[in-house]
Parts: C-alpha cells; sequence; structure tokens
C-alpha cells in the first residue's frame, strides 16, 4: 500500500469538515480556496497564483496560470488546471461540470470582484456559501513535520541575531542592522524574512511596528523583532539590547514587561483559554502601572504565515490544544522615550508549553 | 501661502475623480480605500493596516489600530482615529455621521466578509458602490518624486547585482547567491527587495517564477530576475550568465529574447496601447519559433508595488503616457533545458522610452 502525502492527508481532513455543516446548515459539496497559504496547506504548491477547488468526496483540482506550469506538476499531487486569464473563467466551468450544489468560498479571502465575477457566470443551482477559517483552523494545530520546520526556523533566527549582534556598533544606522539581520538568516538556512525586521533604537522604538531607517543606533535601547521563513515555515522573536549602561527607568520597565511575559508563557496549556493567557500578561503589567502601554494583543499563532489563529487577545476564547505555535510578546511603549517587547515562540503541550526560542532574556547590555 | 503636500494634491485629484462618475452613474460622495498602497500614496502612511475615507470634497480620515497611534500621527496630515477591533466598526459610524449616500469601496481589495460587515451596518441611505482600479488610475503616471525614487530604486538594484555577481562561484547554492544580492541591495540603500529574488540555474530557468533553492549553481545558465524598494518605490530587472562558455543552443535563445526584448522597448512611445508593445515581443520570437515558449506577458506597471497596472500583454489596451514606469521582460522556457529572460525598467516617454536599468545587456560569460 502506498502512503498517503501528508498534503492528501491534510485534504481529506479537510473534506471531512464540508460534510460537518454548523446547525442548521446543509453540508457543503465543495470548498473552493482562494488563499495562497490554504492553498500550499493542502497541495504543497507554492506559486503566487492559485485557487483549488476541493471536493466533499476528497479530489481536488489546482488553478494556476501558465507560468507555473511546470513547477505545479513538480510541487501538487492532484489534478492541475492550467488556466489563461482570470482563474475564475477556469473555475466556473469545472463548478458546473461538476455538478456541485453548496460550495463554500473563504470570505476572508475572496474579493468582492471575485465573488461578482463566480456569481456571475455560475450555473443557477450552484450557490456560494460564505465560509470562514475553515483551513486555518485545520492548520493551527501543526504536525510532526511542521513541528521540526518551525523549530528548525526559531534556531535559525537565534543564530542570526547572535551572528547580526556581533557587528553591531555605536552609529551604525537601524536598517545596516536589519540588513546583517536577513543576510545571517539567509546564510543559516532561511528561505527570507517572515516579516520585515524591525529594528528601532531610542525613542523610535514607541513604534511597535517601526520600519528600520537611516537613524543611527546611539547609546540606549534597542528593540529588535525579527522573524525567518525556514521551508515556509515562521519563526518570531524580540529582543532588547541596550547600548551602554542601562539606566533605572529602562531596567524596571524591562523587568516588568519579562515578568509578564513569563506569567503569560506561565498560562499556556493546552484546554487554557487565549484571553486567559492575554490576562496574565496584562495583569503583571496593571500591577507595574503599565497597562495602559500595553497597546497590543499577547500574541498570535504563527505556522506558513507569520500570523494565523489563534489571536491571543483581550477578548479572544480561543481553545488551546496541544500542537499549536504561539507567540508571546507583551510590550510597553511610551512616546518620547521608547518601548520595550520580549517575544518568544512557544509550542502548546498538554501540560504547559516548550519555549522553542533558544535565546536568552536576562537584560543585555553591549 | 502654505504649499500642499504631495500627498493632498493627490486626494485633491483623486476627489475629483468621484465627481466624474461614469456615464449613466451618479457622482461618488466617498470612496472606502481599502487597498494598503493607495492609503499610502494618498497619505503617506506606511502602516499594515489602514483604510481611508475619502469626501468628494476633499477631506480624509485615515482608519488604523492602536500599534500606529504614533506612526499614524507623524506620517499623515489627515484626521486620523485609531480604532479598536476591526477597522469597519469605526468606519461606519463615521459614514453614518457623515451623511453620505453613495460611497464607493475597492472591489478587487474589500474582501466579501469586510463588504458584509460594512453593509450590515450602515445606514439604509448609504449605498456602497463598487469601485475598481480608480486610484490605481492615478498612480499609473507618476510624479517627478516618485520617478527620481524609482531611478534610484533601479540604480542600487544594478549596484547590487554587480557586488553579487563578484561573489557567484560554481558550486554556490541559489539561495546564497539570491542571499548576496539582498544584502548588498540593503547595503546600498534599499529598504528590502521588491519580491523574492528570483535565482535558477540551469534546467530550474525553465519555471519562469522558481525560488531560490539548495541547489548548487553548476556550469551552465543563470537566471536571476531581482528588485528593490527604495523609500516604497520598485525596481525589476532580469538578467541572464553563463558560467563558463555559452554552447550554441544557449546563444541562439539568448539573441532571440533580447532581440524580442529590444523589439518591444523599441515599440514603447506615449500614446501607443500595451498590446501593441508585447505584439512587438512576440512576433520577434515567432519569427525565432519561439513563440509557444513565451508563457507570460512581456511587462507591466511598477512603482509603489512591484505589479502594478497598466499589464503589458496581449489582451491589454491600456494607452501609455509619458511618466509610466514599466517593465520590458519577455523571456522563453523550455522543460527540461532552462529558461532566458531578459529585463529593464523603463520610463514611457513622450517620444519613446528611457531604458531606467543602467546594467549592459551583451550575453554574458562568468
Amino acid at each position: 500500500m502506498i502512503a498517503k502525502s501528508v498534503e492528501e492527508e491534510r485534504r481529506q481532513k479537510a473534506a471531512f469538515l464540508l460534510g460537518v455543516p454548523k446547525p442548521g446548515e446543509a453540508p457543503l459539496d465543495a470548498l473552493l480556496v482562494g488563499s495562497l497559504m490554504n492553498v500550499r496547506y493542502l497541495t504543497g504548491f507554492t506559486g503566487s497564483n492559485a485557487w483549488l477547488l476541493l471536493y466533499r468526496e476528497g479530489q481536488a483540482k489546482l488553478f494556476t496560470d501558465p507560468r507555473y506550469a511546470v513547477q505545479s506538476k513538480q510541487q501538487a499531487n492532484c489534478r492541475i488546471r492550467i488556466a489563461k486569464g482570470p482563474l475564475t473563467k477556469s473555475v466556473v466551468p469545472e463548478i458546473a461540470r461538476s455538478g456541485v450544489k453548496r460550495i463554500g468560498f473563504e470570505q476572508d479571502r475572496i474579493t468582492v470582484a471575485q465573488f461578482e465575477a463566480l456569481r456571475k457566470d455560475l450555473p443557477s443551482r450552484a450557490q456560494l456559501v460564505p465560509v470562514s477559517g475553515l483551513i486555518e483552523k485545520l492548520r493551527m494545530v501543526k504536525d510532526e513535520g511542521e513541528i521540526a520546520l518551525v523549530r528548525k526556523s526559531v534556531a535559525i533566527n537565534s543564530q542570526a541575531l547572535e551572528a547580526a549582534l556581533k557587528r553591531l556598533k555605536t552609529g551604525m544606522s537601524e536598517s545596516d542592522l536589519a540588513a546583517e539581520i536577513d543576510y545571517r538568516s539567509r546564510v543559516f538556512g532561511a528561505d527570507g524574512p517572515s516579516f520585515d525586521t524591525i529594528v528601532a533604537a531610542g525613542a523610535r522604538a514607541a513604534l511597535p511596528h517601526a520600519h528600520p531607517g537611516a537613524a543611527r543606533i546611539e547609546p540606549g535601547m534597542v528593540l529588535i523583532d525579527m522573524g525567518a521563513f525556514h521551508e515556509g515555515y515562521a519563526s518570531d522573536m524580540t529582543r532588547m539590547v541596550y547600548l551602554g549602561e542601562a539606566d533605572a527607568k529602562y531596567k524596571r520597565a524591562y523587568k516588568a514587561v519579562l515578568e509578564a511575559q513569563l506569567a503569560a508563557i506561565d498560562a499556556v496549556k493546552a484546554g487554557v483559554t487565549t484571553n486567559a493567557v492575554d490576562r496574565a500578561a496584562r495583569d503583571t503589567l496593571k500591577a507595574h502601572g503599565l497597562e495602559r502601554e500595553f497597546v497590543h494583543s499577547t500574541g498570535h499563532g504563527l505556522g506558513l504565515e507569520i500570523h494565523e489563529p489563534p489571536r491571543i487577545g483581550r477578548k479572544d476564547k480561543t481553545k488551546l490544544e496541544a500542537g499549536m505555535a504561539i507567540t508571546i510578546e507583551p510590550g510597553v511603549y511610551i512616546e518620547g522615550w521608547g518601548g520595550i517587547r520580549i517575544e518568544d515562540t512557544v509550542l502548546v503541550t498538554a501540560n504547559g508549553c516548550e519555549i522553542l526560542t533558544p535565546t536568552g532574556k536576562e537584560l543585555r547590555e553591549l
């Protein structure tokens, strides 16, 4: 017996979900997958233009364009249609031919224009049903192969930080340090950064999503938020370094954020809801009088994308499951002064979690 | 008198277009801009989560989240709303308060789920009107400041190629060469690559959008497709190098593609339609018996995005205008053998075009 590929198994799980409708709804006959990452997850195809039509019986057809004629055959072990022109033009006849009636579509990925292009040409018996997060839900819990890739991604990321920090000097520009980080990361085996590397020195660290610029890194705090993709899987880490001797205000804030981060990590465990993890970080910062300076959520899932469900925020009630890979990253931001964030990638386990990020979190002065 | 910012001028032009409806339609009272790049073009804001509501009278309100509270104030000179939760939740009350009736929305950017979230809460007098490419149309023709940034981006890109090629050696992996390219590009002033750098050696060059992998670069052809972003503006170039002495088949194919590229460049001129430019490339390859191996279109506009209108393909009839920045990039791909593509970034002028890419196109053996 030939073993099924991991992608075939995923398609089978997804197809099964099509037959398990929400109460009061009929099952779906097929799902039109419009998210490239969901297509990748279900087929292995990594091209930049693709839809997948997945049938409840488990068959699947991939639609892409002539640029990917060779690559799609190499990567995807399902039927493939090389479409000329918009993918909608090829998907509609396939839906018509197959005779399916209830076709789910990814409403968070398909644009209004794409939807209209589909709707207007579909046979009248076919009905488009909005679907949210169905494949993303499967993707939340990582399998062994995925966890191995996240581990490797995290290791590369930490290696790259150390290599880049060896080259950090007062007067270097933020963007040159970011370039070092990205280069080291690639040399250590990353496909590329999993998001635009953030290097924010001094008061610029008050911008949680600062872009590294021509600004010189002067003595003081430096916030570094970086991630790698390794064979498609993301890592994510934030570390602070202080050029020179840290002052008392920085030390106090650093200690508070680290305490909050550790409290949130302590709260992580299969069965716990994500808002409880967020609350652990938020309550700790509150005890330090810093809860208003914590302007974002505590973390997010990651995998094929740098931001995936679950969100770990105040209002999110996803129950954690063993095998989820998530970030824990509380931070405080004070306009005109700077900001502090500490972030690890962690793996949820039955009894708690494993911190995947190997880089230490002691206050670091360079 | 205080001079208007370039973004204010762009908003004014865009607002003017709202008052010039298609025949048989009423003017729009406002436009909900959902594309981040359109938001950046109209406000200067570079955050990763934003919508802009632009009124026909020219006022504008930017919606983003608390992560960008500081940055949005620094970058955008319009009203700003820091929204907690989904942006739809803040946009709807603004629309209700303002009393506007016909609100255009970017149907190619807004997802079905976002549309539904807007629609269900809007006052009944408000009507959402699908709009396509309105801001993109303005963006097609670059102003002097934008052209200067594209020029700089192109220069960085060519510099980076030369610096990286100095390090190219037989046995190096594709991904290590890609890492060199990206690093040099950053050091020379790029914000980052404008797309995932393509390095494809030997038969892998048959994949027009190959991802550089662990494969070693052996004697033979190497296709390098690379671009930089500089202050947000893209460049795009493809060059071939041959490690060792090129054989006759490679030389013939290279000559054919170069001829096609030069023919297309010759055809570029304000007033010419884009399909005529595509035809010039295609006809030349046909004369060489290679038209079936040319599986994509001849080029595309670029600017804040690496792919922008106009498309330069067989069926595209956009009239070129002076100030458009476009790529010209015919290629041929032969499974099992390899592929050849040659690409420049060019600026359309009244009488022809200026080739911005300074890198030579002679057949290059290393």
